[in-house]
């Protein structure tokens, strides 16, 4: 097995959470490297394209988190073996790409214009993508959203859903996800009740 | 075998070529639907976000470039069945679908505003991710990004490039592949002439 060194913020969340959890629900052994906000700066000089998460596989730097959440998703049991499901979850992990990066693209606004950026999100981009996870998860019997059992695909939504009902996301109401796929919301909380992610976030409590 | 649908532009480059590019060298059978620029607002009403290419898999649309690529280069044998290769594979993918998200930011300026994004994206990001795919191609022995062979990462880069030296884009230098990134450049010229590909682009030919 690789050494496997996963570098990304110290929260709950975001493009990094996903790797981290399949890692941890896989029983995959890596260096868990996490870092301030604050330490960004520096951080991001040592990656090509300023951006984290990054993986080290045997000290060789590898970037894009939706790459290094497949891979580590194959080592963990928890990406589709057939190409068709594969599809599937991919489409999913790409689709939330795309929402991630219209949300990021508010990062950095404050006031008035953080608010107006953020109220066109929720009532255009976020409603249209929560309301297609909504459709794909019914589309595909309502548990998984592909391969009819957990794979990174439900772990990119679960990561997605927590950082919309954060309250860390200023005029996004943490209310969204429940009214506008409330299948999804129940999916996810029923997730994060699973003993294997109850017991990755308990070692974060003090 | 499922019945394939490419929907993309009538074009050559862009988010849907190397799909095509792959089923094409890959002898995969599919209905290689083309529409005009023209015709894009209607054919966008029917994709749950409004973008191309799109894919019907026996009837059933599938949207996200990156994942029909992945899905398709799978049936054609161009996508790494190693973990850790298809990791280094799905990392050209990704980051060039960031160089691309960048350049189509563009899309819809014009006159002063449209040279002024161009001209900055030449100088910063498209610099930046040809110089990375410089150096990965180097990284990996100079001839494949991933596995030692051709793989959808070096027709995604294929499709990258054409678009850059079209000409298609004003204000974007039609040498700056050559200049910045000149092996890159070598070994698309050296896949451009290969068998399956000349074929392929010929039938388009009058």
């Amino acid at each position: 097995m690789s050494q496997l060194k996963l570098t990304y913020f110290d929260m709950h969340g975001g493009r990094g959470e996903p790797a981290r959890l399949a890692m941890a629900i896989g029983g995959i052994d890596f260096e868990d490297s996490r870092f301030a906000f604050a330490e960004f700066a520096e951080v991001r000089k040592s990656t090509p394209f300023g951006q984290v998460p990054t993986l080290h596989v045997d000290g060789v730097l590898v970037t894009q988190s939706d790459a290094i959440t497949r891979y580590v998703g194959k080592l963990a049991g928890l990406y589709p073996t057939d190409a068709y499901q594969a599809l599937l979850c991919d489409e999913v992990l790409d689709a939330l790409e795309d929402a991630n990066s219209k949300l990021v693209a508010s990062f950095g606004l404050s006031g008035e214009a953080l608010k107006e950026a953020r109220t066109a999100l929720v009532a255009g981009p976020l409603t249209l993508y929560l309301t297609w996870l909504e459709q794909q998860l019914q589309a595909h019997g309502g548990e998984f959203f592909a391969d009819k059992r957990l794979t990174i695909a439900d772990l990119k939504v679960f990561a997605y859903v927590q950082g919309l009902n954060s309250g860390r996301l200023d005029h996004v109401p943490t209310d969204l996800v429940a009214r506008v796929a409330p299948s999804v919301q129940a999916r996810m909380q029923h997730l994060a009740a699973t003993p294997a992610i109850v017991q990755y976030y308990a070692k974060f409590k003090a």
